[in-house]
């Protein structure tokens, strides 16, 4: 397998044109390639151009651009016909997380693409290696986790399934730099992927901390943002850990994890969320309340700070060199 | 109970003047209060006029600072003497994490202030209602957690013993205010306060997948980073459920829970760091290796990036005034 690694010249497919597969195509097209974007709901292939338009002025006004939106645009194709995948080295798939759907996808994509083209799936809850049963070649097969919004944040995930061929998930990782991400590339397919390990053990202790009544949500919530929100952009994990001198840790480890929440079943609170049907900052109820002026005003801060946190990332390249001792 | 609130007016001691303890006496100078700082070891009479002095040039950098940072050292006592407590309302205990040496302590703090004056523990590891044991007056005892370092960092956990009067624990959580903190105040004393019991949960599972190589510590640290970094400062942990719209957890949750660690021992890295001895950025030798030259510009990068993110939260204020619904 050979690919040439001069991104412009790459065409690379996105099929599902949501909130999160508009923002992978909107990061490709920053990142030079001609994107073949597939729109398989009739109110994507409507709505997703102007959503696509609207990020990059986003990223205009967050000087992310070379040049004008106008001229991204330009390598846009916004189409419901599969065939137009044809030439394209990369398809990504961004639609939603159902079985059936997905291989009725892989289908379509496989039937038009070459035999080397490389098949990824933005998903974060199904394992690769079960999506790759629906691959007639699977080696070709693998994840690649986006975070939102894709052309603002560098988290990405690249994960093998049993049957990938480490070439293609090598070719992806390299790519991934050249998209200004700060790639991980997992050879194994854990359940759950790192990053929601991690999440999901900060919310079940968080969760069970509200059930128990042992802390309010406001107090949770201000611990995290002032204290892990005080070095994780810099640090990570380990490094913290070593930061903080390792020798106290052995006493707290055992004196603590006997203390922490072991639940598997959904916590009391988020049960209620389900069964009320509430979506949060999307639908003005949630665990806090919203007025829409106020979920209106999570939104926009949400996109600037993120913005303003991937600057500051950078402001750190010396100590970033370092991390990869 | 009367305490007068004009902040200058308020003498505040502080016993045990280490990393912590020096920069808690920063953290207070800057906030107006004249300070009386005790020094139990020999080496930090010696050492801490100059730390503190250091740390004080590095707020004036900050532009944290109104006055010369001379005029702030004007107010500070530096002693052994603990007599010179007499006029305190507040003191704050920063000794290390050992029963015997906080009972002395204690003691001779109660021996010398008012019967009014609240005496805190900065302690993150023992039990308030434990250490309160060792309090003639236990109702005006409770914790003050600060984090590193402190005249720079939001956090602060305000805890209370089984015994504390709540009229104690509001005054401290006003006067933290004045301080620039967004405190937390805990009436409960829930084993390992708030935020340990969300880093321990992190630890926990991090240090699971290293143990288990399901993972590298490099895409362990780089998801951590690069993902809940990207929005912890903003959100917070149920704010960023609401965000995620909640309806599609349930599922994850079944699934993901039962997968997740439920150790209650030392994880094995951890138990290799302590054998070795190894201090993190402290020694060169740690879970990441350093030269020391790396440890240095460790110690000064977070210096920095604190103040940045410090800075950064700041822009945000029309969202945080929405914290509390």
């Amino acid at each position: 397998m050979e690919h040439n690694l001069a991104v412009n010249q790459i065409s690379v497919g996105v099929v599902g044109l949501g909130l999160m597969g508009s923002s992978i195509v909107a990061a490709l097209l920053i990142a030079g390639h001609p994107v073949v974007a597939i729109a398989p709901l009739p109110v994507d292939m409507e709505l997703a151009p102007q959503r696509i338009a609207d990020q990059l002025r986003h990223c205009e006004k967050a000087a992310l651009l070379s040049h004008a939106p106008a001229d991204y645009l330009a390598q846009l194709t916004v189409t419901d016909d599969y065939s137009q995948l044809q030439e394209c080295r990369l398809v990504l798939e961004c639609v939603i997380e159902n079985l059936a759907i997905k291989e009725t996808v892989y289908q379509k994509i496989e039937a038009v693409v070459s035999p080397e083209a490389v098949i990824a799936s933005n998903t974060s809850a199904i394992p690769i290696s079960i999506l790759q049963h629906y691959i007639s070649r699977p080696e070709r097969f693998l994840g690649i986790h986006w975070a939102e919004p894709a052309y603002m944040t560098r988290f990405m995930e690249i994960t093998c399934g049993d049957q990938t061929a480490m070439p293609y998930a090598d070719w992806a990782f390299q790519l991934a730099h050249e998209w200004q991400k700060e790639p991980t590339l997992l050879r194994k397919d854990i359940r759950g992927f790192v990053t929601n390990r991690l999440m999901y053990a900060i919310y079940r202790e968080a969760l069970h901390l509200i059930d128990t009544e042992e802390a309010s949500m406001e107090d949770v919530d201000k611990a995290f943002r002032y204290d892990v929100g005080s070095w994780v952009t810099l640090m990570g994990i380990f490094r913290r850990l070593d930061y903080l001198g390792l020798q106290d840790f052995s006493e707290i480890f055992k004196n603590l994890f006997p203390k922490l929440s072991n639940d598997d079943r959904v916590p009391a609170v988020m049960q209620r969320m389900i069964d009320l049907k509430a979506r949060g900052t999307q639908s003005v109820q949630g665990l806090y309340d919203y007025t829409d002026e106020e979920a209106r005003r999570w939104d926009e801060a949400f996109a600037v700070f993120n913005q303003d946190i991937y600057q500051l990332a950078a402001q750190y390249p010396a100590v970033r060199e370092n991390q990869k001792p």
